[in-house]
């Protein structure tokens, strides 16, 4: 027997519709790639989403057909996100930090149809245009007087050109909420990139799991900077939980240094912004010299890569602001879990809240968390036992697009390739990924573990962990150094520096100074390059 | 082309199990009926939910059955929430404050299999029981050393004897989102009580929106205190809600006085309670005689009937609590809009903010509403328009169970039987119930705008406004008033009272004082009654 409940779609078109009708005021406020503050609001945002959904349908691109975007965070952006996604099309965010060939190759894999690029990267589509098989229509996100004429791509077009002769009312289409509804390609470290395929369903359902008071907790009291990149697994759902809660949105285009950054915060009266740790790294050091202060901002969501203890610890103690330590995977829509403590907790003293807050923390409801032993057998909740991570819920994927790289699920669970440990609490920490992961003598080695230790010494700038072929121990910790300009250190000193900080097997058995460490498109550091740099490195204890 | 997200249906059982899982430890505190307190967890919950599920498919009651509940709100009616409708079946909450007949009128209607009740309700189960003709399995919720042998009742047992036996563990089945999880009846004034079967998708999303910032704001470190029933509207959704977020619940039993609710709110460090005005109007007129004050509690949700400003402000100058007016229905699950400011309302001086605050408020995402003339136009959302109240969105109703009443939707939308007017901000006030509003030559007027300024008169204890038959404006105000003991007041005072406060032509023709005014079964005022009694009523303007 049916429940008799109305049977409504969870549809993106709705959420754009619901800002527009009940926040239809509230601001979208974006830095320019002119340099800029453009101001709009959700009335007039869901007007012209409703002319890009217009425009695409005299382009004749068909239901379901990729949209691509290769943009910055931005207003013009944020119409595309709902008129290619509302009307049934699939919003494909290109990721431009890739190197150009590795644009064209996504591009022509997810076979767009259309692409619409910020001005800012004219040269890269100049370069790139032709060998884009599928790309049909090129639209360049500006006014027509900014348009050069003699760019040479054909098909080329103004947005607001684009827009500007078409209608703004448009009746969204109702369809099945499973449809796809956007793509973002992984910065996969291993083989091609990898599309995942998100739905309508899935990014509804996320955007009210992200906006949970236990979540980012977001309100139409809020103003957002998502300074996390549109590009990047759709800025965290950040567009579409500030449509669902009316929420003040600013965008901050390319200019992603300190200064920009805290002049928008506290121009627009940010009070949470979301980002890497990199970005808050370059906010503080441009506030504390300056003695600077927040006005309204209370907290920040961190993630992308886990955030040192000594930041969360500067934004609360010197600042009041509360970080929000998150964790997630462009598989994963992405929000896996957000560290907020829970009642009992509160009543912690700071030190032992502390030791909770540096967790990945805790699963919001849609997620579901295993952690299991090589066998597959599910390992306790112990804070101690660590294993890989798997999840399962509806906004993780159950496959990527075309198929690529066969079923990656183990008994409908999603193994993140992550490694970490689960405290009875439910807070999570990630201890490794599993592929970075030392197996000395059957024992597991965090190469994370190893790195902070080194990163804590003052002569170290970065430091990864890799396991080298050891005769007796399978594989033993190799510590891969770039020192600090002018900084010195000997290889003693260094492995000195782990006394008593980890158990005496965990201590790398030997140092490697080098002048870099290889980085990935999304800055993480490429451990596979330095495995096959340093696979025939000759362990001193071998 | 739909999306690659695991395909994974909403169902409440999700909601139990996560909170077994990420929640294990958090507390559910019951009153009981015997007085004590009782306390478990999560877990524990989540294991005789289990228990339920297994003595369910013991009994044989097949999937979709109607399992009833008769009973206050405490661990057990938790877990027969989470074990009835997890397992498939569906959770018929009936409303003890029904007369005896209406119950077994309702129970028959419903073709309730099984009933289980608390001993609060044993002589009236003894009244009814042979004539619930459907029920096959009686269960006192109580343990078996509690229950007399004399009962008379046939295939009785008791909760704690009939789940003993059963494992812990349980395979929640595994099927359409859409299924029916539970059934509640209004108390409509006209007609037979008509059903609201709601789904599994349909609890899940409710629970969501419920949750958000903008809503009621859940999370793991809140203690929430649901005064309002579980019988009514599914306690508003708090029971899943809590489940979704771990927070802590605290059931009151049967003990809804002041001096009772006071000490449960401060002994279990409340954070949230949720009720109707009288409730909160006994807790206030416990705590201000003895100077009592809240150290945990920050807001309660009060819905069921406006909310007096006075209580708002009560609520928050003496306590430093945060009144959430809120407004939903039986058929909306029942959550429709709750009052919370938006950004720039922040800044606005306290007596402009609750000028906002005593509206009904904003719609949560996933209800929309729009308010339409008597033809079914559209009317602008300008704040003094008032027109028929209509509703839609997944956890509304498309119908009553059984078809009762026919197909109750106008072009898609629900029509709620308010009037009400809508601001530019999207904030929504109700100004009547359409069938309440008094039509004097083509004007309408407010029987509650005309109610509450008599309410505020020194000698009113209860006031009703009705429309009565008048030759040349068709209706015209009457004022049924119930004095205070010993207060006394004439006609003509009364009426003087309205000078300044409406409009000449909406101050009452005349005024009626009667003993009392006729209440329904959840403490409204059944106007249709007094207009049967007042239908001959001459005013002495006609």
């Amino acid at each position: 027997m049916l429940g008799l409940m109305q049977d409504q779609p969870l549809l993106i078109s709705s959420l754009i519709e619901f800002a527009a009708r009940h926040h239809a005021n509230a601001e979208i406020v974006s830095r320019r790639v002119e340099g800029d503050l453009h101001r709009t609001t959700y009335r007039e945002a869901a007007a012209r989403a409703r002319q890009v959904a217009n425009a695409l349908d005299r382009l004749d691109v068909p239901f379901g057909d990729r949209v691509a975007t290769l943009a910055w965070n931005g207003y013009r952006h944020f119409e595309l996100y709902f008129g290619v996604s509302g009307s049934g099309r699939v919003l494909h965010t290109l990721n431009p930090r890739l190197a150009p060939d590795q644009v064209v190759w996504i591009a022509n894999h997810a076979e767009d149809r259309v692409l619409c690029f910020d001005m800012t990267f004219l040269p890269l589509i100049k370069a790139v245009w032709k060998n884009c098989t599928t790309v049909r229509h090129w639209v360049a996100l500006c006014d027509a007087g900014a348009l050069p004429a003699d760019t040479g791509i054909e098909g080329l077009v103004s947005y607001e050109e684009w827009i500007a002769p078409q209608s703004t009312t448009y009746d969204w289409p109702q369809f099945d909420e499973k449809s796809a509804a956007s793509l973002c390609y992984t910065s996969g470290t291993t083989g091609n990139p990898k599309g995942a395929l998100y739905s309508h369903r899935s990014t509804v359902l996320h955007a009210y799991g992200a906006a949970l008071p236990d979540s980012m907790g977001l309100s139409a009291r809020d103003s957002i900077l998502p300074v996390v990149p549109m590009f990047h697994v759709n800025a965290w759902g950040l567009p579409y939980v500030a449509a669902m809660t009316g929420a003040k949105l600013v965008f901050p285009g390319a200019a992603l240094d300190g200064k920009s950054v805290y002049e928008l915060i506290e121009g627009e009266g940010v009070t949470m912004a979301a980002g890497v740790p990199t970005v808050w790294l370059g906010l503080l050091n441009h506030m504390a010299p300056a003695g600077l202060r927040f006005s309204k901002l209370n907290r920040t969501v961190i993630g992308g890569s886990a955030c040192p203890p000594a930041m969360i610890s500067a934004f609360k103690d010197q600042y009041g602001v509360t970080v929000l330590h998150a964790w997630g995977m462009t598989e994963m829509s992405p929000l896996g879990t957000v560290c907020t403590l829970k009642l009992p907790q509160q009543a912690l003293p700071p030190q032992q809240q502390m030791a909770v807050l540096v967790k990945q923390g805790r699963a919001v409801y849609g997620v579901e968390m295993k952690i299991v032993d090589p066998d597959g057998g599910e390992l306790p909740w112990d804070g101690q036992s660590s294993g890989d991570l798997y999840v399962k819920g509806p906004w993780i994927i159950c496959g990527y697009f075309k198929g690529e790289g066969g079923d990656p699920l183990v008994g409908g669970w999603f193994p993140t390739g992550d490694v970490a440990t689960i405290d009875p609490d439910g807070f999570m920490q990630i201890t490794d990924r599993s592929k970075d992961v030392i197996k000395s003598g059957g024992e597991w080695i965090s190469s994370i573990d190893i790195e902070n230790i080194a990163m804590a010494h003052p002569a170290v700038a970065m430091a990864a962990c890799i396991g080298v072929r050891h005769p007796k121990w399978d594989e033993r910790p190799l510590l891969v150094v770039v020192l600090k300009p002018g900084a010195q250190v000997t290889r003693e000193a260094l492995l000195a520096f782990y006394d008593g900080k980890v158990a005496k097997w965990q201590v790398p058995d030997d140092v490697a100074f080098v002048d870099a460490i290889p980085l990935g498109a999304t800055g993480k550091m490429q451990k596979m390059k330095l495995r096959e740099q340093f696979k025939d490195h000759r362990l001193p204890t071998a």
